[in-house]
């Protein structure tokens, strides 16, 4: 597989939005397309993550559709589904298309227009991306599987329920003052100054899981333009090179031997580091899946950037901020900057690449600029998994 | 690209099952698998395509649990969708990552439990794969869209009403009496002997297109187990080689100049011909998407198997059958074999495989056995098409 480069970026603003799905998906990549200066008759396929557009719009194989709104001609044009790793699994095969030497610019991105956010639809529908066989029955949505995840963590590190709780509100201390920094965050100059007990304050969603430990449901898109590596240049003098690749797949919580070490996690971090030929150390910084705090922990324990049961005190004392051991989410993260399903996976890789271009919003840029970067996207309850590593230069 | 093979093949009884979707797509996959002669633990990745599993099951991202399903571990589990495309778009996809050598053998195929499938739900709910923004509100269905293109082909062609109905007509009874010789066909033993005026006067859907030129709802798996090119004599001494694949994507009506001629289709039919470095002259039998009689029709002039308007008279008199210019839809197509949506792709492979094998049902196997076969998958109103080009030697 040759060297693939991300030479465009494109990222609307999260949050709510009165765009549909495929004008927000447009919008996202028109944007990217601009900033790699590539004209529409260069982009040979297009792969578009997306998790619920039937529900949230009564519209299936929305790329097909994306492909026409932007005239881009009859060029294949794919939908990838794994839930909230949607994008990511869309770029990941994007990136292989281009890797494979089959086309030389790709399209790669997700959308999603949360339409029932805000209703009582909202988890329930979401929460279809659990087992539905075994997980349907009993009610389990997303909070509570991670409120499990939160109790499993203080039993197996015997650590206190409540110390868990301090050490995850930090995490959504720390997210959210990044988030108010993000001028396309949900959160943009909101919630930047809260406080551990404010988190561990508001109202319970899934004990211990409180309002502020989950990250909200938005509207959004971003979109990358991908290329050979040997071309990249000539688009641009700062491309950034997707150096490893990782997915891994879970099953019914009923098979996991252990919700806060989830081996589809595992196995798919290791898939990137071994195709990067880099380790954790080599990292400078990370955007994860932090769908609810103790995710963000549980994300930094099983990519190895901290041993089992440290990830917790390590964040609390500053270690995942800039100047420490790793700085993680400065976007926000899904906390901060906001979750559209199915857009994600590319928004991680956005804001890795602004990063490594020095473009971070003021206040959460990382000086110097990172040279290797890596994101971790989640879909439902450890179902799919998807790294990326991302450098400044080839291997 | 590296040349990639078809080993192993798995395809259960289309028609009502009382399996859930991941069991069919077990059953198909397991049955490919003995068939190859593979163990679980060189199956390397897994492609599923599935269209509206999140209607029917409430379940969404099903790939990973497939994969959890088959205790296949954590490796990368990709569901794609492109409505009644799905499954061809997930073998593609499968058959790249394998011929870009990133793989060695992947699982790929699809699956459909039609839920609704004899509710007033069915029609409504596979019309998301319609445009959603300007079809949807005008509550245009898949019957109306070949309605409308059977009334163009009698204008474009200046070919009366009545005589495309009796045209329409024969490409049922062709398919209904081959889909009535096949044991996994929806309507095996049935309807065999049908009368072209039984087609003409059973009850309008849309008028002209009657209830038996539509293809039924069904539940149903296909799968294929995919291997490189210089591995396949290993599991096999018949392997069938993945010579060419196209795909290609159509948008909103109000964007297409001719409902009979769909760019998309005929852009995806060359991007197959040109990587096989074949012609129409070169193929010996077609599995195509007959999801109504006209669909079929128009399939063989858009591939360029008849001229513009041809298609009609050449199926009235016997060309697309046994002996004829080019046999299509021996299986039964999916009027008379079942269109289980997500699985149709595989399926159509799965048939493509078995007639080069020489192992297609009592009376409807090719003689000789086809060097050369063809598939094409439809997904919307021509929203996305895809086609394989399958042969007995390599190019």
């Amino acid at each position: 597989m040759r060297d693939v480069a991300i030479i465009g970026i494109g990222h609307t603003k999260f949050g709510r939005a009165t765009k549909m799905s495929h004008e927000l998906f447009s919008d996202a990549t028109l944007q990217a397309m601009d900033d790699a200066g590539v004209e529409l008759k260069e982009i040979e396929a297009l792969f578009q993550g997306a998790a619920l557009p039937g529900f949230e719009e009564g519209q299936v194989m929305p790329a097909a559709f994306s492909a026409a709104d932007l005239n881009l001609g009859p060029i294949p044009a794919t939908r990838c589904e794994g839930a909230c790793a949607s994008a990511s699994v869309a770029i990941r095969d994007g990136a292989m298309w281009v890797g494979a030497g089959e086309y030389d610019m790709v399209i790669a991105g997700g959308v999603e227009k949360a339409l029932m956010m805000g209703t009582s639809f909202a988890s329930r529908t979401f929460a279809m991306a659990c087992h539905a066989p075994t997980e349907g029955p009993v009610g389990l949505t997303f909070p509570g599987v991670f409120a499990m995840a939160a109790r499993l963590y203080s039993i197996n590190y015997d650590m206190p329920l409540d110390t868990v709780r301090e050490k995850m509100a930090s995490v959504s201390v720390k997210n959210h003052r990044h988030g108010a920094l993000n001028p396309l965050a949900q959160f943009y100059k909101k919630l930047g100054d809260l406080k551990v007990e404010d988190v561990i304050n508001s109202k319970f969603v899934a004990d211990p899981i409180t309002l502020l430990d989950c990250c909200p449901f938005s509207d959004g898109a971003s979109a990358l333009v991908l290329c050979s590596a040997e071309e990249a240049r000539k688009y641009t003098d700062e491309p950034i090179y997707i150096l490893g690749m990782g997915q891994g797949s879970g099953g019914p919580l009923s098979k996991m031997a252990d919700l806060t070490k989830p081996v589809s996690r595992i196995s798919s971090a290791k898939m990137a580091f071994k195709q990067a030929g880099l380790s954790p150390e080599d990292i400078d910084m990370l955007e994860v899946h932090d769908c609810f705090t103790i995710a963000e922990l549980i994300a930094l324990e099983c990519m190895g950037f901290f041993d089992w049961g440290e990830a917790a005190d390590a964040t609390a004392d500053g270690q995942t901020e800039i100047g420490g051991e790793i700085p993680v989410n400065m976007s926000g993260g899904l906390i901060g900057k906001g979750h559209p399903i199915g857009a994600t996976g590319a928004s991680q890789v956005y804001w890795v690449v602004k990063q490594m271009r020095g473009e971070a919003p003021r206040g959460n840029q990382i000086d110097p600029v990172p040279e290797y970067g890596m994101t971790d996207t989640l879909g439902g309850d450890f179902g799919t998994l998807c790294h990326f590593i991302l450098g400044r230069s080839k291997k």
